[in-house]
């Protein structure tokens, strides 16, 4: 934990909070903290900030925060992810919000098991712990949004436009003869990176993405596991942005 | 598996192997092969090839295999890596060997628990299927090389410049202000990669590692886990050197 992420319930009014269970512990047995200490806090989708240790008591600790006056801009980075099998997407979520995703759509595709989406893991309770981890680790504020399709048709048809009106958008596929750096050369709006099961899209599929304006881009010729890809892929698309 | 790694101890003759075991298993109910049907294939350490499907009986696969005359070229990067808890270093494995990386330098360090040397991740028996798992991933023969040094200084001093005797070192570091990619431009040598641990290098190992030619370079602000590190900074080190 880089940073200690809190929550508006977490606040006894504007600048005090006062945490309790999993937070409180890392603090009291990581940082081993001691009242007048300071530590790095964020408020969820709002600023960052320092925390002064107040007072440590029977497992709670009190602070004293004061807040930067902007929250730091949402990352300019979204994903469009096929829904890959439960103990992946499980260790992907932390690695998406700690890399830096604005929003995570997760759809249907043809080499998709249909039963996936019937896990845990694409249920907030799963997801929300994981991203804010994520968070914590790379010190940012910005819970990605999340959205899950079992339809990809009618999600890229219908609702893309809507969950990503405007910006550069990407499709990773071997095919592609293109870089990501290439791609997003002189571009500066959001990026929108389309990711597809193991196994890769289907023709139809990778035909409708390139309809709605995706470009192919590859990563060279080594396939990767889903996972693999995803953190590669993403790290490429943020270090041609900076 | 997109390709079967073949052992010397597989080969029936020169151009005939036979198969038991996983990878039967994976040619009998994953690709459901037939007599006839042709598979990618590669020697361990060997060159690509393509084997033609001979018999089929009793959960063993026999093959006729042509190979390509030359292995192809190890992978022009190699790591140096301080020794990560045992659950994350299980997961690198396949990850390093499907990215490509020629030669694994796992080393002690001021912030590595020295009980995790003393774990099963760190024993051949351990490491290789794992690595054969992320070749047989990514498509390539190379089996990683694997060396374990539990005193940084000596690693450092006395037997870096035999394992790494000529090329371009570099660290990760958040205090690098170099990019992978600038760090590298007009390079064709071999990359040696240095990653710390968790909480990173501490100022001597820092400055023992520059003293040894080694360039800091840094991957942005965000603070990432060892696993997401190692993958981000591996891809972009390959894709410098594309």
């Amino acid at each position: 934990m880089n940073l200690i992420l809190l929550a508006d319930r977490d606040r006894v009014d504007a600048s005090c909070v006062t945490l309790t269970g999993a937070r409180a512990t890392h603090l009291l047995q990581v940082l081993r903290v001691t009242p007048g200490q300071t530590v790095r806090v964020g408020l969820l989708d709002g600023p960052l900030g320092l925390g002064t240790v107040d007072a440590v008591s029977d497992g709670r600790v009190t602070m004293r925060c004061v807040f930067e006056t902007e929250a730091p801009p949402r990352p300019r980075v979204d994903v469009l992810l096929a829904l890959p099998r439960p103990k992946v997407l499980r260790r992907l979520w932390a690695q998406f919000a700690a890399l830096g995703v604005g929003q995570i759509i997760l759809t249907n595709a043809s080499r998709v098991e249909r039963d996936y989406f019937d896990t845990h893991v694409v249920t907030e309770a799963c997801y929300r712990p994981l991203l804010i981890e994520g968070l914590q680790q790379a010190r940012d504020t910005r819970l990605p949004q999340v959205s899950v399709h079992r339809q990809f048709k009618i999600l890229v048809e219908d609702r893309l436009d809507d969950l990503f009106p405007s910006g550069v958008r990407l499709v990773a596929d071997p095919s592609g003869r293109t870089s990501i750096a290439n791609a997003l050369t002189g571009r500066d709006e959001r990026v929108l990176l389309a990711i597809g099961p193991e196994g890769g899209w289907n023709e139809f599929e990778l035909r409708l993405l390139e309809t709605r304006g995706f470009t192919a881009v590859g990563l060279g010729p080594r396939t990767l596991r889903v996972d693999t890809a995803c953190v590669a892929l993403l790290s490429h698309v943020h270090s041609s942005l900076a």
